[in-house]
């Protein structure tokens, strides 16, 4: 596939979406086709999926359920969405993918990562980000920055426990794969944070395009 | 457990809803605590991954997505409605199981059985039916009869050729696990279908009450 698969990773609260919108014009004045999604969610089906699990009102949702769910809406996201995109060449930046699972419901609810990877890997369809970028804000700062945006929602709900674990877990997972994985202090200003991830990223790009 | 779960298997326009009302009546004559409930739903939650499955305007929903839809369904109603039943001592009956997701999405869908094994595992946990009972009628006769009923939904507009493969699946199915599949001959008079349905019911709760 010609494009380039970027997604973008972290706590709640750690600023990904601002640096997703910095990150996608940067590449676009670089003359990229860039296209934009996130997970759950990125198809029409996929963003109903998404309401159902991040409607409050479904707070007794069982944890495999859960899984399933996200793993529904990514079967159709990397279907009618990612891949379509990648093999015309674009640039796709998605908000969250299968490390999200892996570390929120494999670590984070505990269902271990066995049952991630083997309802996931039907989803996924052999597709694996070429990069991944990884906001780290320890959680207590994340839970206080996403609570002065908004009402929680259901996730956010779980609270400072579940953030913790999911931290961990994404520290983790960039040592087992540093190779795919920029991790990013998210404690640094915008500006800063923003020159780091454009930095990684375009060398990424440069290094795909040489192969 | 105390209980007893029934599953109620059949391709669309076989009349299993009729049954299924008169199957319970002649329980709860009999002095059974009974609980109906149908997959996809069967919970609030699933009730909402229902209304996803079936609305025609999903049209363009892969073969994975739905697979793992009707697997998020199952997972919350094993755990929220199924299980605690049974635990109660009632007579389940469950209009479609897992069976449905074997001969529509392994076989229907052509997905094979090993994924719907794989994804389905983590939502049933470990539950099997005591008895299943299998309504068979050939499938041109049966879309006959749906469409005298009500507009198609998405599912019944994949049309016969989905149907055919549903039908000869199901009649696999049978021959695999006859101790706990039941085929009854849906072409027959309802209160023909009704006695057999009945006396099948009533003699596999005697053989569990004994045991």
């Amino acid at each position: 596939m010609k494009g380039m698969f970027l997604t973008i990773e972290g706590t709640d609260g750690a600023g990904k979406s601002t640096q997703i919108a910095l990150l996608a014009d940067f590449l676009r004045q670089k003359g990229c086709s860039v296209v934009l999604t996130r997970e759950p969610g990125g198809t029409p089906i996929g963003e109903k999926i998404r309401s159902l699990l991040l409607d409050p009102a479904n707070g007794d949702m069982t944890s495999a359920t859960e899984a399933l769910l996200y793993a529904a809406s990514r079967a159709q996201h990397v279907s009618q969405t990612i891949v379509p995109a990648l093999q015309e060449g674009s640039v796709v930046i998605c908000d969250r993918f299968y490390d999200s699972s892996v570390v929120y419901q494999a670590y984070g609810r505990g269902l271990g990562e066995a049952m991630i990877k083997s309802i996931n890997g039907w989803a996924l369809d052999g597709l694996e980000p070429d990069c991944t970028v990884l906001f780290l804000l320890p959680p207590q700062k994340a839970l206080e920055r996403a609570r002065k945006d908004h009402a929680p929602d259901r996730l956010e709900q779980a609270g400072l426990s579940l953030q913790q674990k999911v931290y961990e877990a994404y520290v983790a997972l960039a040592q087992r794969e540093p190779g795919r994985i920029v991790t990013v202090d998210a404690s640094q200003s915008v500006e800063k944070v923003a020159e780091q991830v454009q930095q990684a990223v375009w060398e990424k790009l440069q290094k795909k395009a040489a192969l």
